[in-house]
């Protein structure tokens, strides 16, 4: 039985950031638990960095996964909204690294071509495949889903990078 | 003699963050101090908005001031740069909220126009109005006058909230 590595992917979002948790053994993967962490919009934007901060904060506690990894996520609508997603990306970068471990950053292509097979993926096609990856899935929110893509994404390339590394020195 | 308030106006940048620290005392200002807060370009990303972090607490512990505000910079040039300045706006915003602080936004117009006087002032003027406005200052980068200049907007903007309230209420 190989040791299981537990990884953390994170879909941030001002409003809503998703979370995802998976266990991988091997080639298997397992599912740990989803969800969403958010801030209320009405408060100032200080205190919503805040509370998604104590939000993922309290998430590592719980789960204390080994490696993290992030989409690298671009919103071409404009500057503002960048702005306003870079703001919430940069607490969902600084977590899990205020906890030690180092972040993968992952393009959404990656993410769709690791869990569809495909680099032009729809949304929904990425959710039914994390429902096939990890039947015991359950989540809350279609963040909570995009953070389970991205974490099998990372288990991906770090499985191929371990075979890579295991192939080179055999 | 009033009471002086403590301002910290924060510059942000994933490479280089500015800080400056000013007391606002009745319409008296003072400079306090100012510096930068810098991160590793060979870091990756993650790491370094830890360096950011543990940087502005450390500011924030040394000269605990009462009131923050930090510029809400805009990046024009592309998506990728926005995202970037984005990340570690998130964490200049994120410190003083931690530490219980409400944290002020202002346009580059608006610290333009309380620092010179015009909405439209090279980068230049605003340095030269800072060591007018705060003689004994010193400061290691154009950020950390940047940092002053966002400081001394706040005390004026407060300052004539402050007299807006007093004048209403008399």
């Amino acid at each position: 039985m190989p040791t299981a590595i537990r990884i953390i992917g994170i879909d941030p979002g001002l409003r809503r950031t998703g979370w995802g948790v998976i266990e991988l053994a091997g080639n298997l993967l397992t599912f740990v638990a989803a969800g969403s962490v958010t801030s209320d919009a009405d408060d100032d934007l200080a205190r919503r960095l805040v509370s998604l901060h104590v939000g993922l904060t309290d998430i590592m506690g719980r789960f204390a996964p080994a490696e993290a990894a992030v989409e690298q996520t671009f919103v071409n609508r404009d500057a503002s909204a960048t702005l306003k997603l870079g703001q919430a990306r940069g607490i969902a970068m600084l977590v899990p690294a205020q906890a030690g471990l180092k972040v993968a950053e992952y393009a959404p292509n990656a993410v769709k071509k690791a869990v569809v097979g495909a680099g032009h993926a729809e949304k929904d096609q990425i959710r039914m495949m994390v429902k096939v990856l990890l039947p015991r899935a359950t989540f809350d929110s279609h963040d909570a889903a995009d953070a389970l893509a991205i974490a099998i994404t990372h288990a991906h390339h770090r499985g191929s990078l371990v075979s890579r590394i295991a192939a080179a020195t055999t």
